[in-house]
């Protein structure tokens, strides 16, 4: 059983900030900034690619919520919401979950792009053709 | 007007990959890994903690479906979705939009976080307080 699960299980301690039937938010372990949370389904599903619309759905409702909770608990300046698919996305336990980030201006989170130049239409063509 | 706004009007051109009535996904410009996208509403919102729960999920529904394509469009080995509210937070655009990111190992994308340690009892209580 993934560590996720025995969470919800309640086989592992954890600092629960919202729970219903369906969706469980904890306080990260590694607090990133102060207020760190992670929106997780109770039922297990890998990832993004293999979870339920609906499940999706209202576990994404409660992050904009909690969002919004955190920013102000935690006198923030914004907020990340973050879902990290796969390892190569940096996902390190494999049940879906959100991370939800308060920021302040200055702090030690960085989130940096190099912007690459690509054949934009042959990449659209591609998505396109995926959809 | 803003600039996602003056997209979505067709006044500015755009490589769209989705559209329907309510949310629109274009490449980003700046595109951080190979199929870099944006998923918007075509309803201004400023940002995550201002818009409206209904529109909020129609546009990470879109931002799921598209995830899966892209991620098999462009062969990646996983996928990040993100989204950033208020400056402090990494917000240039400020109408409302998520990232997708398909992800490869080894690739430039820097998303990290240094761990802190806090009261979590503390930031638990004020984050149960504000909900």
């Amino acid at each position: 059983m993934c560590i996720f699960c025995k969470i919800i299980n309640g086989e592992i301690p954890s600092s629960k900030v919202y729970e219903d039937d369906k969706v469980l938010a904890i306080l990260d372990i590694s607090q990133a900034t102060y207020g760190h949370t992670l929106v997780l389904p109770k039922k297990h599903y890998d990832n993004l690619l293999t979870i339920d619309d609906d499940i999706y759905q209202d576990t994404m409702l409660v992050a904009k919520k909690l969002a919004k909770a955190i920013n102000q608990a935690t006198s923030s300046e914004g907020v990340n919401i973050l879902n990290n698919c796969n390892e190569a996305a940096g996902q390190t336990v494999m049940h879906f979950h959100v991370h939800i980030i308060p920021r302040k201006k200055n702090d030690d989170v960085k989130i940096e792009f190099t912007e690459h130049k690509y054949d934009l239409n042959e990449v659209k063509e591609k998505i396109i053709k995926a959809l």
